[in-house]
């Protein structure tokens, strides 16, 4: 049976070339990059060689980068960090319905700390309103975070019109976006987009999880996450995983030189797809018709659930996800399906192809044969769908 | 020139057992544990298993073993995470002065945040009184958190007797310990231990960096440090390092079957140096005589700079430390040393020697041949000594 794997968003083979960069810091440069020995020499450089690699990729300065576990970590060290060094100036901060988990929850553990958060709507295409943004924004607000694209309906936001308005609305207000759908994967500059921190992680664009960043515009006043040593500039404690930042850099490096012929084929592939399922009786796509990222094909199916269709697909070997990853063993109706304004039912019906670099027209034509069916054979056991 | 590796404190090269089973988690069994499709097999399997081998070499429960990216973020976990839950209960936290930086700093960090906290001092050896601790302990406690083994000097702490004084003044405190240095390097149990958080780290016993995990007892209330999706039971954010954390659950399984041969050749190597050491004119042993890792072996050279001493060593072909690796390159004298009474010109001269399974007694003979012509050569250099 054919293997087609479209779930590029939730885990992605780390790249040959970035693997065998990692592997000699295993076991033969293993050393401690704090280490004042020759052991710690190797390590050291490279780090350094991957912060410049990874600054590269965003157009930003290599002290400015600083290396976290995940772009989860990372997010939680932008929101909790910022937070927690600046409230004695305010405790408001300001993010879109549509974040990431790792956004949301971290704005919901904030306000069970005292802090104080609101949640910017969107419209039906996912698109942040910057205006609403700067309107949201008071005198105590400290910090405004929307993602730079959804990782579940793939809307680009207008990030850089959004900190244009939000800074215009008050001077020193941080804006930070969570990058990790976009860094990598198409064009990412933090001084166009005008923010003063920005999430990426590797395993988003074939790094090795395990390393990501944030990127901290320099005088941003953020206090660690996570505690500790002198790592990252006293800003994150913890030996450094080498081997996984040594990856990432090679991954950021490949994925700037690639990146035009990547976008291309993804976009050829995505917009295939799109064209096949839509179609499709009473299937919709669901996020932005054209700013959206390069890979991501995301509908909903009516009368269907999207555990049966992942099922099915799977069957015949299509991987692909409902919602984001993180919450597809979790059972819930997407907040952002639902901040779409799509209703409970149809939001359950969610189906994401995530594309990359190995897929091809056929994958594409594979899936556009086996869907059909599985949507025929789904919706002729729902007595919903009989009735209508 | 004989190379002689002496810092397995900051780093050791991974396992090549360790290294094998990871391999296949980069590229073949790439996917995210939390998919519905086949590719999620594999890689949650592996998370479970390592889980198991992890609970096994310190006696817990699977669901007990959460993973994190550090022993630092276990730590900052442990404390912060406690803390915030707990808020509305109390607000002390009470820790030794002679904690791991990660330890120490979320202390402080917490103390920023509006907490309290209290430092409990050491005797000359390095030893927490259990009484001190337990005087320590208010209405308002939450949390003590004491370290299984100092990093710097390597005294085992009475973690059971803590426990019991500290549950017997008050009911309900939780007790955590850094068990990064003694986890997989010696017998560590969390029910004889009595505690109810437990770090441990997966590179202080020859697993890679990047996995490392808080033992969280059954019913423990705490707050998630890196809020994100529902990977570690909604306890810890962002996507599983698959790979380092099945390297972590093989370092664990050959430590714990290997840790008897494990511990004697050490201690017999750390004797042999400890000796040699110590027989140098006004060269002292720090941390406690027996009562110790059996690695490691810290020393204060009255005189000499310890920087000096690293850098000759290391043009000898010895890696060595002085103070904490975190520390090394902060050129500020070890807290650690200074609350065991040392003066603050006598813990300059701190040198630690952390021994490994590859090390042999011609290691250490090489060192004692090496070292004390290195010690006389800076004392000739130094004014001090030569008024004494």
């Amino acid at each position: 049976m054919r293997q087609v794997y479209l779930d590029h968003m939730a885990a992605m083979p780390v790249r040959q070339e970035a693997l065998d960069a990692m592997l000699p810091y295993f076991r033969e440069h293993f050393g401690n990059p704090l280490s004042l020995h020759d052991y710690g020499e190797a390590p050291r450089e490279a780090l350094e060689k991957a912060r410049a690699q990874v600054a590269r990729l965003i157009g930003a300065q290599e002290r400015e980068v600083y290396f976290t576990s995940s772009g989860s970590e990372a997010n939680n060290l932008a929101l909790k960090g910022v937070m927690f060094q600046n409230a004695k100036q305010g405790k408001h901060v300001v993010v879109s319905q549509i974040e990431h988990h790792s956004i949301l929850n971290s704005a919901l553990t904030l306000q069970k700390l005292g802090y104080d958060a609101t949640f910017v709507p969107v419209d039906q295409h996912g698109l942040v309103d910057p205006e609403q943004v700067a309107a949201a924004v008071r005198d105590d607000t400290i910090l405004v975070s929307v993602i730079h694209a959804s990782n579940e309906v793939g809307t680009i936001q207008p990030i850089a019109e959004i900190a244009r308005q939000v800074k215009s609305k008050k001077k020193g207000v941080l804006v930070h976006t969570d990058a990790i759908q976009t860094a990598g994967t198409i064009p990412v500059n933090v001084d166009e987009l005008g923010v003063d921190l920005l999430s990426l992680a590797g395993n988003a664009f074939y790094g090795p999880k395990g390393a990501a960043a944030l990127y901290i515009r320099r005088g941003t006043r953020i206090m660690p996450l996570i505690d500790g040593g002198i790592q990252e500039g006293g800003r994150r404690g913890g030996t450094e995983d080498v081997p996984a930042i040594v990856g990432l850099g090679i991954a950021a490096e490949l994925a700037q030189q690639e990146m035009p012929q990547r976008m291309a084929h993804l976009s050829a592939l995505r917009d295939q797809l799109i064209a096949g399922l839509t179609a499709i009786d009473r299937v919709y796509l669901t996020g932005h018709p054209t700013a959206r990222l390069p890979g991501l094909v995301s509908v909903v199916v009516e009368y269907v659930e999207g555990e049966a269709m992942l099922l099915l697909l799977n069957m015949n070997g299509i991987a692909a996800s409902s919602g984001s990853t993180c919450t597809s063993r979790a059972l819930k109706a997407s907040h952002v399906l639902t901040a779409l304004g799509l209703d409970a039912a149809l939001a359950q019906g969610s189906l994401v192809f995530s594309l990359g670099m190995d897929n091809s027209h056929e994958d594409v034509a594979y899936v556009l044969q086996v869907f059909p069916p599985i949507v025929e054979r789904l919706r002729a056991m729902s007595p919903l769908y009989k009735k209508s």
